[in-house]
C-alpha cells in the first residue's frame, strides 16, 4: 500500500510503497482509511519536536487523525464489523490502568500513538484497537469528519473543561481562528452560554468565525490592539476564559493580558514558552491548564455534536500522493481549514 | 497608640505614635490587637514589590494578619460584640458584588486589605468591617492564633483546592516546611488521605514535619537530589499534586520536574517566575493553580481544625517594640516558626 | 397603599388598603412595584399548606415574584439609587451566615421571606433590603419580568444544577409545561447540548415548547402512553435527568418510570409523595435532588440570559385590583403563562 | 468442586460437587478463591427479593465477595499471572460501553454479576475476567480481605461520594453499625474532617465504634431518643450527610429526621420504602443519593487504605461446608462483624 513515510527529521517525507498492517492481537482492528488529517503537530514531528517525546524510531507513517471503514478484526473485536464506518481515536490504550479505568484515555499507562509514536493512517489502511473506534452512521464520509478526530477532539476536550466556569454573561477568549479554533467556536457556542471572542491576526478568518457563532472579534494587527479590544469588550475586567490554539510568538503574553481576575488559561497551542511572575499568578490567583486530546467519550459527543449539525468542519482534500502539496500549503499559511488526505 | 509604620521603600519600618482608627460605617469593627503575625510578605512590601499592586500611599501601617478583642462596633453590626475574641479575615469586602455574593471573598471587586492596601494591624487597634470577624471561642488567646488569619489561611486554601485531586495511593509535594508549609502539612493530614512528602533545604524543619503528619521528606541538598529522592517515592511516575511554599530560586523548577502527567501544580510562594515550555504542559496536560488568600468560610473551617487539635501553629512571640528585630530575624532566616507581634 | 391580604385559610384574600412600609434599617430599600407574579404557591399558601412551616400571622400581604423600581433607600445603601428599575429576589438575607457566606441565600439562617413569611409584593410598595435587588437596565419594564423573580429563578436554579450532568447525546425531561416549565425548557436550551422532552396533559402546550426548544413531546393521555414515548425517544434507556416542575398527581410516578440508570430527578413542583423502594434506587443508583428558588447570582445569570434574549416570558396581565380573578384562572387552569399583577 | 448453590427461592442452598469453571475466552480469569463472604443481599437473594431483578437461572452457585490466588488465565490476560493474589471486583464488565469508558463499572450495559446473575464465588473456583481482578500484595490473606470486594467497596463508594460534601465541622450520620457500617465509619476517618454519628440499636455495636473512629454514637432504643440524640450533637440543625446502611425498619424515618437542610441522604441498605412529601423535599433542598458497589479504581483505593493500615475488617471464618450455619448466625444477628466462607 502506499503511505506518507518520514526518513529523517527536518527532511520532508516520501509517498512510497509500504506492507500492508497484519492483525496480530485478539483486539486488533484494521481500517481502510477513508480520510487523514494533516495537523500542525505533523510540521512540528518533521521539524524535530516530537523526536525525544515519542521515541519513534524512523522511518514511520504520519497520520494521527483517521477516518474509514473497518477492514479486518482480530479474534475477540466484539464492538465493530467488517464494513463498519469509524473514526479512530488517536491512542491505542491498554484498557487496565488506573488511567483507564478512570477514562482518561490520554494518561493510558501502556499506550501507543499511531503517527506519533507508531505507524499512523497518512497511507490505505491503518492498525488500531477495538478500544479506538467509534462507530458511525455509514452515510457519513470519512473524508468529511476525519479532521475531528484530533483536531476537533482536542478542542472538544478543551472546551468541554471550560465550560464548567462559564455561565451567562461571562466572556471567553478564543486565540486562533484555524483548524482547531473552528472548532473551538462551536463547541463552545454548543455547550456553553458564554461570550465568545475570538482573536486571529487574519480579518478572513476573523469574519468566518461569525458564521460559527463568535459574539466578538479582535485583529491581531501588530500594534496590540487586540488588547485593548478585549478590555473594551469586558468593561475592562478580562476574560473568565482564555482558550489558546496557537501557543507561541505573542499569543501567551496577550492572553494572559485578556484574564480576568481568577481566570483560567487553556493550553493546547504549543511551540513557545509559558513565562508569568509568581507574584501574577497569585495575585490575581489564576490558573493555567493543560490539555491533551481528549477521552474516547470525548470524541463520542464530538461526533454527536456533528450528527445534530451543532459542529461542521471547513476542510480542503487532497489526494493522498500530494501530501507534500497539503504540508507545504499548511506550512505556508495557505491552507484554510483543516487539511484531509484522501487515499 | 503604637504602630508600625513604613515611611519608604527599601527603608525599614518605625515603631512609633499614631492616632486610634475610629468607627466611621455602619458595619465598621475596631479590634483590639492580641498578636499580629509577621509574613514575608511583610519583607516583599519593604522592598516595594507591591507597591504599584496595592497603590497604598505612605506611610501606612504593615500587618495583614491579625486577631484580637473586639473594641468598637458600628451601628449594624450584629455578628460580633464588645469584648468577643475575634481572629480577622485580611480583606474588608462589600458583599454585595458577584464575587462576594458567590462567597470568593479575595476577589470582591470593592475589598480593601488592611496591612496591603490600608492600616494594617500591627498596632494596639486595627480597623476592620462586621464581614472579616470570626467570633472564637473566648479561651483561645489571639497571639497564639493569629496567624493563622492570612498563613494558615493560604495554606488551607490552597489544600482545600487540591483535596479534591488526592484519593487514597496520591502523592502530595509540600515545598518549603516554614511558616506556612507546616499549616499545609497538617491541613493536607485532616483533609486527605495522600502521602505526604516534605522538600525544604533545612534537616531540622523537616525533621519537625513528620510530628505533623509528613509520610516523607526530600531534602535539598545543592545537587538536586530532591528530585531523585520525589521519583523514587513515587515509583518514578511523579506527584498528583504540588504545593509550592516557596515560589523562588530553584523551587518552581523543581516542583514542575516532580509533577506527575495530569498533575496540578498550586502556586502560593512568589518572588520567581514560573518558565516552562507550551510543549510540557501539553504533552502531559498538567495544570498551574494560582492561591491568593482564601474565603470567609474558609477561616471558619481552619478554627475549626485549630479547635479539633488537628491544626496548631509553632510561633515565636516578639513585643510589638521589638518589631524590627522579627523582621531581621525573619529575613536571616533565624525564624522558626511564624513570628507575631504582641502589643 | 391598596394590597392583596390573606385573613384566613381556605378564604380568598382582600384588595384592601393598608399602611404604606418604612425605612427601619440602613440597609432597608423600598420598591414600587411594577408587576407582581402569581404562583401556584399562591394556591397553596391559601389552602393553608404552608402555615406550619412559614409561620406567618395573619392577615399580611402576598406576592413573593416582584419587579419595580427603587422608591427609598436606607443610609448604607450603595448598589442602587432612588428610580433604578430592579428585579428582587424572593429572600431577604442576612449576608453573614456560613450559607450567606457561601452564596446559598436560599438557605440563610436569619433569613426572611415577603410573601411568604412577612409581607409580600402583590400591592403598590414592598419593603425589601438591599442583598436582594438586581439592579436592570432602565429600559425593562417590570411587568414583563417580574416572574423571573420566583418562577424563572426556581427553573434556571434546577436546570443550572442539572446542566453539569448534560453532555452532547443526553436526554432531559421536563415534566409540566407551564409558568416554570416553559422557562425550564428555555433555560436548558441555552445552558446545554442535552435533547428536551416535555411532558404535559395539554396538547396546546406541548405545541408551544417547540419554539422555546423542545426537540420531543409527549402527551399526557390518561393511558400512560407518555412513559412509552420516552423510552422510545431514549431507546428504551429513560433519561439521565428528569426535571418535574409537576410534583403531585402521576407525575412523580411517571417521572422514576422515565429515569435511566444512574439518573437524576429533580423535585421542584410540590403537593405529591415521592414513593420508591430502597431497591429501586440502589439498583440503578439513581438520585432524587431537591430545589428551592435559587441564589442572587442565579437570579443574576436568568437576567443576563433575558437580556440576551434567550429567555422570554408567557404572562397574562391583570391589575391589581384583579386579583381575585388572576387567582381564579390560575386555579381553573385558565391562565396560560404566568399571571401578572400590575398596581 | 464444591459449591454453595440454590435450588428454589424461599428454601436454604445446599453445598454440594459441581463442575469446575473452563477458560473460554481470551480475557477469562480463574480464581481459586481463598474467602467468600457472606451479605445480607444471599439472604435477599434465598428470599427471591432478586429473582425478577436478576433473572438468574436456578440451580447456580452464591457468592458475590471474592479474593482468592489466580489459577488460570485467557490468551490475552496481561495484567496478573497464575499465582497471583487477587481481590475480584464484583462485575464482569464490557470495557467498551459508555459507562465502562467513564469508568462507571457497575453500570456497564453488558456486565454480569457472579454470584447474583450468574455463578459465584462460594466454590473452590469462580470464573471472572481480567477486568475484574486487583493484584493484592502477595502477603495477604485472601479470607481477611474478602469482604472489602463487596461490602467493603460499597461502603467506600458511597463515602467517597459524600466525602466531597464534608469539610471541617460538619457531621455525617452513619446508620448500622454491622458489615458495611464499620467500613463506612472508618473510610470516613481516612477520607474527611467530618465529625462521625453512629446509629445503631446495639450498645456493643456502638461501643466498638469508638475505636474505629466514630466521634458520637446514638443508641436506637425504641423511643426514638436517636433522633434527639443527634439534633443535640449538631445544635439542632441536623447533619449535611447521612449514610444509611439499613434501608429498613425506622431508619429511613430516622434518616430524613436528622438531616440538616442543603443535606443529603445516602442510600444503601434496602428492603424498606423512601416515603417522603415532595414539600419537605423542596422546602429544605435535600437530596437523596444511590449507591451502588463502586468502581474498580474504587475497590484499589480501599486496597491502598487496607494496606496503609486505615481500614480493618472485623471477620467470623466458616468452612465452606458450614455455610449454613453461617447464613443462620446471619439471620439470627449472632454474626458480629463479617461472615467469610473458606474452602
Amino acid at each position: 500500500m502506499k503511505a506518507v513515510r518520514l526518513h529523517k527529521y527536518e527532511e520532508l517525507p516520501n509517498v512510497e510503497e509500504v506492507a500492508e498492517p497484519k492483525i496480530t492481537g485478539p483486539f486488533d482492528v484494521i481500517v481502510r482509511i477513508g480520510g487523514a488529517g494533516l495537523c500542525r503537530t505533523d510540521l512540528h514531528i518533521i521539524e524535530g519536536q516530537w523526536a525525544e517525546k515519542s521515541g519513534v524510531k524512523l522511518p514511520y507513517t504520519l497520520g494521527h487523525e483517521n477516518a474509514g471503514w473497518v477492514h479486518e478484526v482480530g479474534s475477540a473485536v466484539s464492538n465493530v464489523v467488517v464494513g463498519d464506518t469509524v473514526i479512530v481515536h488517536p491512542l491505542i490504550t491498554c484498557g487496565l490502568c488506573r488511567a483507564c479505568r478512570a477514562g482518561n484515555d490520554m494518561h493510558c499507562s501502556n499506550s501507543s500513538f499511531p503517527g506519533i509514536s507508531v505507524d499512523g493512517g497518512m497511507a490505505n489502511f491503518l492498525k488500531t484497537s477495538a478500544r479506538a473506534v467509534v462507530k458511525l452512521d455509514p452515510s457519513l464520509a470519512p473524508k468529511d469528519i476525519a479532521a475531528l478526530a484530533d483536531a476537533g477532539l482536542t478542542a472538544y476536550h478543551a472546551v468541554k473543561k471550560a465550560s464548567a466556569l462559564l455561565y451567562p454573561g461571562t466572556k471567553a477568549v478564543i486565540i486562533g481562528a484555524g483548524g482547531l479554533g473552528h472548532i473551538g467556536v462551536q463547541c463552545l457556542k454548543a455547550l456553553t452560554p458564554a461570550e465568545i471572542i475570538v482573536v486571529d491576526r487574519s480579518p478572513e478568518a476573523l469574519e468566518l468565525t461569525r458564521g460559527w457563532g463568535a459574539d466578538h472579534t479582535a485583529l491581531v494587527d501588530g500594534y496590540g490592539s487586540q488588547r485593548a479590544r478585549v478590555q473594551e469588550i469586558t468593561n475592562g475586567q478580562g476574560a473568565e476564559v482564555v482558550i489558546d490554539f496557537v501557543g507561541e510568538g505573542g499569543a501567551i503574553e496577550d492572553g494572559v493580558a485578556m484574564l480576568r481576575r481568577a481566570g483560567s488559561y487553556f493550553v493546547i497551542g504549543y511551540g513557545g514558552k509559558l513565562d508569568v511572575p509568581t507574584i501574577d499568578i497569585i495575585s490575581t490567583e489564576i490558573n493555567f491548564i493543560g490539555n491533551l486530546v481528549g477521552t474516547y467519550n470525548d470524541l463520542v459527543d464530538l461526533m454527536t455534536l456533528t450528527a445534530q449539525g451543532k459542529v461542521s468542519l471547513h476542510t480542503g482534500m487532497y489526494p493522498l500522493d500530494a501530501a507534500l502539496d497539503a504540508i507545504h500549503d499548511l506550512d505556508s499559511g495557505r491552507l484554510r481549514g483543516r487539511g484531509i488526505l484522501v487515499p
